[in-house]
């Protein structure tokens, strides 16, 4: 994996300092605040840049042109030109050569000064503000209409998920019935640690802190109402109308106790934060944030640890479950890098319709042969002493390891002939098994060809 | 729910058929193609219609100007204009007043002319047809990269799930390490009913047919073709190059037996129909839909009946799932909606950014107090004969019903005086639920505010 990365760094750099085309526009790119996420972002165009470009069909390439800091001493990456970072943030939106202003800096007072100014000087905005954008938004999307230039706030919402853009344009034809969101990953983790190890809240809070999931200062977090920011967007992003935060409802995780999770167990929920926007049929919205049961059939209540989850119900779509890491530096930038994306066609619409077009030269396939899992392999057989010896002897020949082999009995009747035989194995190469089986399908014993089953690794969450 | 759909449907008809503003685009639909998906994307506008315009700021609005059918006699919806049907699909790609073109006929030969002529034409297509475009989307795309015009196909994988927006537009900054999809609903149904009902693979290819999920010939959904095609089209989207379908291994469900479910259930796995697309470190793309075993502990193991899930992971967004209802007339037709949104942004780009705006004037909020669920409250109390009698007076009084209560119990200690006291409490208005509390809590044996959890009823799926 590293020796790939180191690869497609390398080309990375290549095309963000030297011209690809006459057609390539550079995209400058100015941030303001320059922490976790903001190092994640620079991580990722640094290491994808060039993918990136390609998939734009080389309409553009992305570089980032200033950095607005409040301490410039402090060594945040590697490779960063000596000019690039600054303390004054006017001059990171009012720099020539930046087109897109991407703010991290959180809060709401200087974090809405700069959205402001870029939004005037008609530079897009990228943000993860999700605070400002519920707070402030009805005057920052008044601005916005009125330079015309847009705010992305993709990574304002559930991190890398991208509930944002399936709301705004997947959903676009869907009235939207519900929203049912789990969306602060530090109160869920509180939650499932009290469910799971009998943790009482200080203790699961303590932990949270310990493993940096939570803040110091935690209170954003489980008084609920970094879930209820992010409901707000929601609820306006649907329903196109600016929230005002004092009218909405918001508890937090704070008075949940042992006894509480208990009771829920017992009765088959699970004991979630979770985030309710629906439309009522007077077109009312509800909006509110409180911890809640939720039946542990429901797909939302096995949302675990850190991660997020929003569910939502279209009147068209359907229920849709959209789930993953709803925070941490690179899922967040994940979506930063998306919005810059989407901001960077804004200046190059004219080259070319934006429609999914094959873009790799080198794509190719790896020969299933190559492939590797492991398996399980069913025989049918004839029964007659002998027969699993000499399947296991070709197995063990070729060097397939076996990890187990069954023969269902019939309980009834137990020295009735058997007429399957499975065997569990090991990974291996799957051209391998192929020609390993073959041998064992020209046994006289083995009366068909064996069906296999991949035995999937999936990442764990 | 239905008053609200009669009031929205007549207020887009208005939308439909008067001009909005001047610089109202209205951007002409044709259909190739009328049936399920088709009725349902007429019906989602016709509904919808004024909400999408609204969505988009008033740049555009969509009709549907003229649609080629088989059968010009049959009955497909109530209110169709005299005219909208032809059976010649030419007179509709020609149509001058159509800007959009959606091919829902299937099949890759007359579907393959129609859409190759609508891209001549520079008309955008829009379409659901996985099979056209992973076996002849290489020589569609070079039409559309030649002419300049995009072909739009988010209906083509997992229904109303919107995986190729998420991973063209929302994963663009990632290099995507592997996508892992249950992606037939027919198959995943046939599995679970083998699993959950023990029912032999006939017997539920039978109850599926009979229900509608299968075809009368099932033959691309067992044969795991139609999830192949999916997966093809996901490798394309995220590794950009054309894949040739006959390098690509595909196995079915149709020698799955009860007998490899039991084995998989005792060893703590789910059987799915599973399509894996995975990067390896040389670059070379692993890509192959077969019968596996997921552990039961990964998220997508839960994945039951006609859903669909892709599990996508990406160098920097991590893991994420989105699920939902991979087929079925309104959530497939809720992605063609919107792509044809996408597509008729093509046409007005002009005519201010595409970024969020609010868009609404008349929405509310719904007071808080109006919104009903059930509850859980815990009272903190001094235990004294007749606490649980007095405070479900006060319950019982007002109206609210009691489904359970329970005070724990010290097992060393039975006789230890209790300090909560839990109340289940049915359905009612939380702004009534407010008040009896004030009630409760007015009571000199309880001692601090009541706790109170929704007790959430999601939609189950």
């Amino acid at each position: 994996m590293t020796e790939f990365r180191k690869l497609t760094l390398n080309s990375s750099k290549n095309s963000l300092h030297s011209p690809r085309t006459m057609s390539t526009k550079n995209i400058g790119i100015g941030m303001a605040g320059f922490g976790t996420v903001g190092t994640g972002v620079w991580e990722t165009i640094q290491r994808n840049g060039s993918l990136i470009s390609n998939r734009a069909k080389g309409a553009f390439s992305l570089s980032i042109i200033k950095a607005a800091v409040r301490d410039i001493t402090k060594k945040r990456i590697d490779d960063a030109p000596a000019d690039l970072f600054t303390t004054d943030w006017q001059e990171v939106v009012r720099h020539p050569e930046v087109d897109i202003v991407v703010e991290l800096i959180g809060g709401t007072t200087t974090a809405f000064d700069i959205v402001a100014e870029a939004i005037k000087l008609k530079k897009p905005v990228v943000t993860g503000n999700k605070a400002l954008l519920a707070e402030r938004g009805k005057e920052l999307f008044a601005l916005s209409k009125q330079y015309d230039t847009p705010i992305h706030f993709e990574a304002a919402v559930a991190g890398g998920i991208p509930v944002i853009k399936a709301v705004q344009d997947s959903y676009v034809g869907n009235r939207i019935e519900t929203m049912s969101g789990i969306i602060n990953g530090t109160s869920n983790y509180i939650l499932e640690r009290m469910t799971n190890a009998g943790l009482d809240y200080l203790e699961a809070l303590k932990e949270a802190q310990d493993l940096g999931y939570a803040e110091a200062d935690p209170a954003l977090d489980v008084n609920g109402w970094d879930a209820a920011h992010k409901a707000i967007l929601l609820a306006t992003l649907a329903y196109g109308f600016s929230v005002d935060p004092e009218q909405v409802y918001v508890r937090g995780i704070e008075r949940v106790r042992t006894i509480d999770i208990d009771f829920a167990t017992k009765l088959g929920y699970a004991v979630k934060l979770l985030s309710v926007v629906r439309q009522h049929s007077d077109g009312s919205v509800e909006l509110r944030t409180q911890p809640s049961f939720i039946a542990k059939s429901h797909i939302l209540s096995s949302v675990n640890g850190v991660f997020n989850a929003v569910a939502v119900r279209g009147d068209a779509s359907g229920e849709a479950l959209f789930y993953g890491r709803g925070a941490g530096k690179e899922p967040t930038a994940s979506s930063v890098v998306a919005d810059l994306v989407e901001a960077a066609y804004t200046f190059v619409h004219t080259a070319g319709h934006r429609g999914f077009l094959p873009y790799s030269e080198s794509g190719q396939l790896r020969p299933i042969e190559e492939t590797e899992t492991s398996y399980y392999v069913r025989f049918a057989v004839t029964d007659r002493p002998g027969v699993i010896a000499e399947i296991a002897n070709i197995l063990a020949n070729d060097g397939i390891g076996i990890s187990g082999t069954h023969s269902p009995v019939d309980p009834e009747d137990p020295d009735k002939d058997f007429v399957d035989m499975v065997f569990l194995l090991h990974k291996c190469p799957f051209g391998k098994l192929q020609e390993t089986l073959k041998k064992c399908e020209a046994l006289d014993c083995v009366t068909e060809e064996p069906v296999v089953f991949r035995i999937e690794k999936l990442a764990t969450s």
